[in-house]
């Protein structure tokens, strides 16, 4: 049974190309994007002004070819899709915990953003600390890896 | 353009109705489930068990009516979708992060379910504490709310 989805908007960020896009938005808090939510479902927007950080999901939709098992930016080892966040999914969703600066009507500036300019959106949901946040987590195999530059060609 | 998704593996819990399912995972870290994973995808699972908390995505395929706003488990007055958890959405994707237990091959062992019984995978991601753990982060309108009983009849 397949699930279908409808985006609910787009993101606009200032990553035109893969090559400029960082890693990962946590690491660039202050590079600003807008999520602009279609004016069908700007009502479902109340209240997600109260709250400092939300959870955007997107569609990668320029995602590359998907391998179970290959290296990622972080690591020339290769390591398996489901312990990695790249774009080249079975299922290709992306997440990213966004900064909420500023709400404008159905348009959310954010920070923190890392995806490519106009992504599709899927969903948004609010980060709620007890829900979402496990400072005891580990970092699993990216323990100790450095958030270095991306190795050119891979992603 | 739609995205269409095709599930993964299927989740196991102790809830297999609506009415037995608690509010959230993260307040029942002991409700242990298990996350089976198809033989094809098997694989993608690699190193996935050197992290301690994952991050599960899967279709709420039993979710009730989509209202744009309406009130939550946690709050009688109505609060907008895209600032709430709740399984109506407009694409019914749920987000939990689930504690990991234990990796058996293509199943994995984790506390912290909250979805009902046999619900369909969409995606796991890996929990990875620089991406995802904000404790300076607000609980917006959740703030001060008591995680209580489920009010009957909601969702």
């Amino acid at each position: 049974m397949t699930v279908v989805l409808e985006p609910i908007g787009v993101i606009h960020t200032p990553f035109g190309t893969k090559d400029e896009a960082p890693i990962h938005g946590a690491f660039h808090p202050d590079v600003i994007g807008t999520v602009e939510v279609y004016p069908e479902f700007e009502d479902g927007l109340a209240d997600v002004e109260t709250f400092s950080h939300l959870i955007l999901i997107y569609h990668f939709d320029r995602h590359g070819p998907v391998h179970l098992i290959q290296p990622t930016f972080l690591s020339d080892d290769p390591h398996g899709l489901f312990a990695c966040r790249r774009p080249g999914r079975v299922n290709p969703l992306g997440l990213t915990v966004v900064r909420l600066i500023e709400r404008r009507g159905r348009e959310l500036v954010v920070g923190c953003v890392d995806m490519l300019d106009h992504t599709p959106l899927i969903d948004i949901k609010p980060y709620v600390r007890r829900f979402d946040c496990y400072p005891e987590a580990n970092d699993g195999w990216l323990e100790g890896r450095k958030n270095g530059p991306k190795p050119p060609g891979r992603e």
